[in-house]
């Protein structure tokens, strides 16, 4: 599906769908800050949010409410909303004229749709048949692009991953009632030395135990053999991204009460030998990256340093003491930054790229 | 080396080395709570702590000053104190004639000590050349015991484990600074869904990085290769106590804002093939072992369900989805009890039938 912008037109015109949830955010701020691109940029949301004023390069700009005649004119329609949404409106978008990047779930196994970490696999957002380019899910997005720059050098053979979840990977009702169970444990008295938090916590649908000085083993809906959702796309999102439809990975996902930036521990095992400077070396120039590992001086990333920046940051590099083929590392990424926002305009960048040559 | 009690003596009399800390006070609660198997209790701590009164089953005890003296007519010592502390002063308990049951880490590797988990190996309590018997680190403890049952049926291979480790794994001062900075940060306008507590987060002298809101992957102190000793005591112990020099081991270990209770992703790769319901079974069964998988309804243990409880919890049992081999699964021990003062009490208490046959 090729495709090039309107007579007279210097730069395409794009869409921000979901303009007023968390990621939606998050990308107005962004799209202030990268090279500017785009022409026109038009936010649409729910007819709810329609007539809202948002800021976004300076300019204040008015939220329409999404309808088919929302599309016409874009060239770029970026989605962030739920997987339903995009499943209903991404292809409406496509038949006015858009290219869609999708941030939901709804189409990014589909074999029709290529699913794009521009560090990785940039050059298959050509193969687009639908019209449609899926961006990651913000877990596999918090380690992919340190995984394909390693997976490069050293061939990777298996993933093993324990991953730290935020509450804003549950959007913003996750980060208000992580906020509130916090303000709620706060100075209370639980007790001797214990983190019962059932007692003060009594309110919490978002998450299926209280966040607050707890973590909870679950991100997602229960899929086969017990594996939830959030798992199987770690598996299969990462095997689609590195081009490696056999490749070996177990996730474990575990929510903890951070509001923004998921962290992951990662064991990961190659074909190659690898040494630990030798990976070090490798993510220190890698695109993407920010590598923090400096434990004499107990230097390693925490969520805490990786909030707000557009890096995957890397640290505690280790080879393990009983496999010279693997690697243990932790590393934090900005669920809503590079795990959705960023990653999304960075792909519809290499569509301006393209629709402008 | 066997021992005898004084004649005329029913009960033997035991020593809690370190009766004012953090996993002294739950000790205090046990022996409290559990068969009372014990003639005399006499409580020591530092000179500093010397006078104090503590309640311990239902009597009023006086804590004594640290010193040689404080050993005589003693059978079994428990002790709950730093490394250095232990390792001055173990020996000189033994040369009065206690028998040491030691939760530091001074002895742990030392090939004439046992390292003893009563539910794994409760035999190795009468492989004492030292007097010594040492209880192994509260991240091991957290599994093993669910681990060692999977061992008999399935045969390790390998552990690759990620921990969420509680605040109180530092001690009073590390529960002490979670809650100080949870306060600081409650009811805080932290920016739009960042994690960014350090401008209310100054003080912080037991965590390398504030701890509320945040995760730090840093647990003890640096060892060889990147690996700290808090990752390595993970693999040597598990080998240990399993008896499996050779076991591979690859561990995380990550502090969480949790206050006590610690987590554990473990991955797990037997010998023999594994089913997701022959596991579960097995693990229903163990003994020390509480089995809360049930992800329909989504019940899966979190630390605030086993805080304050013996057993190790385990959940989100799953199979591998690429290897018929593998298991995933999420386990939950209190780290003041199971992974510490109880095993302790338990190992005492096997001393203590073993003194009265």
């Amino acid at each position: 599906m090729s495709k090039k912008l309107k007579k007279g037109a210097k730069k395409p015109t794009l869409a921000v769908v979901g303009a007023t949830g968390a990621v939606g955010t998050v990308m107005l701020s962004i799209l202030s800050e990268r090279k500017d691109v785009w022409g026109e940029i038009r936010l649409i949301a729910s007819a709810r949010s329609a007539g809202k004023k948002l800021m976004c390069r300076g300019e204040e700009l008015t939220v329409v409410a999404l309808s088919p005649e929302a599309f016409d004119g874009i060239d770029v329609a970026m989605f962030d909303v739920p997987d339903e949404v995009s499943a209903e409106w991404a292809p409406i978008a496509v038949s006015r004229g858009a290219i869609v990047v999708d941030n939901s779930g709804a189409f990014r196994m589909d074999p029709k749709v290529p699913l794009v970490v521009p560090e990785v696999n940039p050059k298959d957002t050509k193969k687009r048949p639908k019209g449609i380019i899926s961006n990651p899910n913000c877990t596999t997005l918090s380690m992919i692009v340190a995984m394909g720059a390693l997976n490069k050098k050293y061939q990777l053979k298996e993933l093993v991953v324990a991953s730290y979840q935020a509450a804003s990977g549950a959007g913003q009702p996750g980060i208000d009632a992580l906020r509130e169970q916090i303000s709620a444990v706060a100075g209370k008295n639980l007790g001797e030395a214990t983190s019962d938090v059932r007692t003060v916590v009594t309110k919490n649908d978002v998450f299926p135990a209280p966040l607050a000085l707890n973590v909870v083993p679950w991100a997602g809906s229960l899929k086969e053999d017990g594996y939830t959702s959030e798992e199987l796309k770690v598996r299969n999102e990462s095997r689609k991204i590195l081009g490696m439809p056999r490749l070996k990975v177990s996730a474990t996902c575990v929510r903890v009460p951070v509001l923004t930036t998921h962290s992951l521990a990662v064991h990961a095992t190659f074909k190659n030998e690898v040494t630990r400077k030798g990976a070090q070396k490798l993510l220190a120039k890698a695109a993407g990256v920010t590598l923090l590992d400096d434990p004499e001086n107990k230097k390693f990333p925490t969520p805490n340093d990786a909030v707000g920046t557009d890096a995957t940051w890397v640290g505690r590099v280790r080879r393990s003491p009983d496999d010279k083929k693997s690697l243990d590392l932790f590393l934090c990424g900005d669920n809503l930054r590079k795990g959705a926002a960023l990653n999304t305009a960075q792909i519809a960048e290499l569509l301006a790229v393209e629709l402008t040559k």
